[in-house]
């Protein structure tokens, strides 16, 4: 749910009244199920066991009630919501780790709440890497639209630091886990990475940098020598319109803006956040607890209904494969 | 024209055909007028002066034929074409500047081949500002669609360096320039400008970085001071969406590809590069030469149509002004 005092609850109610018409599969809410009932008047089912959320999910939205939100207020976040919220992030992960989930789809939290009750990671990503015992590094960040997948080789770095971190290893490595994603999570057995440049016109053959020459170039050609369909680098303002966008299955940015603000620009309602090299599948909506409109009945649940459709996709391809043996 | 061999010719010439249905001031082509010819089966009429275009315009494209492109193969750069692009250039900025002509729309040019002929400014943008008296520094360059417009603070600068570049003086003065060019070329006398941060979120309350605090705030403070209608800065990811477009005049950027990539990932085929800071109105396709399309009918006219609009209205506005002695 994330946080109880966000928008949340709220989409994922939404998103399960249109179950039907968007084809999703059964899911539940983990968290407290009075942030749903504050802020939504349809039927909720608590569930004591995620078994019985198949049974229940037709019939109402089902909650495993597993936190205390406290004094839930939308819109108003406090320490207590921020306890519930990680308790069902913890929650949720270890049910995914164990089997009985398919896949976990993490509502938006409020990082500012969550540090003051001693979270020491810098967003859910990293701590659900850890409790999967995959470094945060190793855990690659997945922007994706309808028809456009971002993934940014740095994040939140600042910006002056962002042509030290790059390196040949660290650009090869995101896009060896990028492939790899995309093969185990949208069955794209050999998809085409295509690499921004870091400078502008991607240097113009180091005319306005060497970045590209000496480190994107390179990485490009690691990832070729493995066999992966890598390109680039291009230059980053021209890859991202729609023809663009059809010559590749993923575009791997140097930096964050470089990656966010094309997907972002697109899809700002639609956009889903998913976590590639983990044992488990993670999405999530690519957007903030918006506590601004939270309890208003105005938010827009489809980045949390293409995040649950994306999660189901993908358990249903990684169970596929684990069954066929392969 | 820009580069005879580019698809400057041909989209002038289907600008030309669109004249009425797009309601478009009187223009005339400079340059050779046989690149017109080579890809275009339309009516020419070749003009000695400036002063003949408006008459002829109606009956077909005005060419004022001051420059031989030497043999003109479409696709096909050469030196010879790049002396014709730079003598029409020059040409033209001095029939704007003389107030034989409202304004100049430059086509695209091949850098490349200009640098053989010993040009040695970035680009026309600079050559343009230089001819007008004004330091390339001062000209800024504004790119514009239909429902939004981005400066960038730097341009062509390896993105290492830009950090060091930023200071409170270069982005205050580019917000001056800019809010004075909307109310000149745009008419919005009271310019509503949005700064992007630097970093990664702006920066988070200086987390990620401090050019957000030690620089963008305090120009933006400056700017307030003098009556001008700052606000930011913003993370820049979150600036571009439809809905957030409609919060600002104008959004100014730290670098290239941040103004660049959501313009053009939303106007590929239709932006506009307009220069502001000039005595003279000067506005240009936002694309490039296309040689690998041109002499085959296929390049589209969009953003030429959409240049020579927009320098019609900035230029007819300034003569208003000028008429009436504001």
């Amino acid at each position: 749910m994330g946080d109880p005092a966000g928008i949340g609850p709220e989409i994922i109610a939404k998103a399960w009244e249109q179950r039907a018409v968007r084809g999703l599969p059964p899911f539940f809410a983990v968290g407290d199920a009075r942030a749903v009932t504050k802020v939504w008047q349809g039927p909720v089912r608590v569930i004591r066991d995620p078994a019985e959320a198949a049974g229940a999910f037709d019939t109402g939205l089902p909650v495993l009630g597993v936190a205390d939100g406290g004094e839930i207020t939308p819109g108003i976040p406090d320490v207590e919501g921020a306890r519930c919220a990680l308790r069902a992030l913890e929650m949720s992960v270890g049910l995914v780790r164990s089997g009985a989930a398919g896949a976990i789809v993490t509502g938006p939290v409020s990082k500012a709440q969550l540090y003051q009750i001693g979270f020491s990671h810098p967003g859910q990503t990293e701590f659900v890497a850890e409790r999967c015992g995959i470094s945060g590094e190793n855990a690659v960040m997945m922007l994706a639209g309808p028809d456009l997948r971002v993934v940014p080789i740095t994040t939140h770095v600042p910006m002056a630091s962002v042509a030290g971190l790059l390196s040949i290893e660290l650009i090869a490595a995101k896009g060896r886990s990028t492939a790899r994603g995309l093969a185990r999570n949208f069955g794209i057995l050999n998809p085409r990475l295509a690499f921004a440049g870091f400078n502008p016109h991607a240097g113009e053959s180091g005319k306005i940098g060497r970045e590209e020459i000496d480190l994107i170039m390179p990485a490009i050609e690691v990832l070729r020598a493995e066999g992966i369909d890598a390109s680039g680098p291009f230059a980053a303002d021209t890859m991202f319109h729609g023809r663009a966008r059809t010559g590749y299955d993923a575009a791997l940015c140097c930096y964050h803006d470089q990656a966010l603000i094309p997907i972002k620009t697109l899809y700002f309602d639609d956009g889903v956040n998913i976590t590639l090299g983990l044992p488990i599948v993670r999405t999530s909506p690519d957007h903030g607890t918006a506590f601004g409109i939270a309890g208003k009945d105005v938010a827009e649940p489809g980045a949390m209904i293409a995040a649950i459709a994306m999660a189901g996709d993908a358990a249903t391809r990684r169970a596929a494969v684990t069954i066929s043996g392969a």
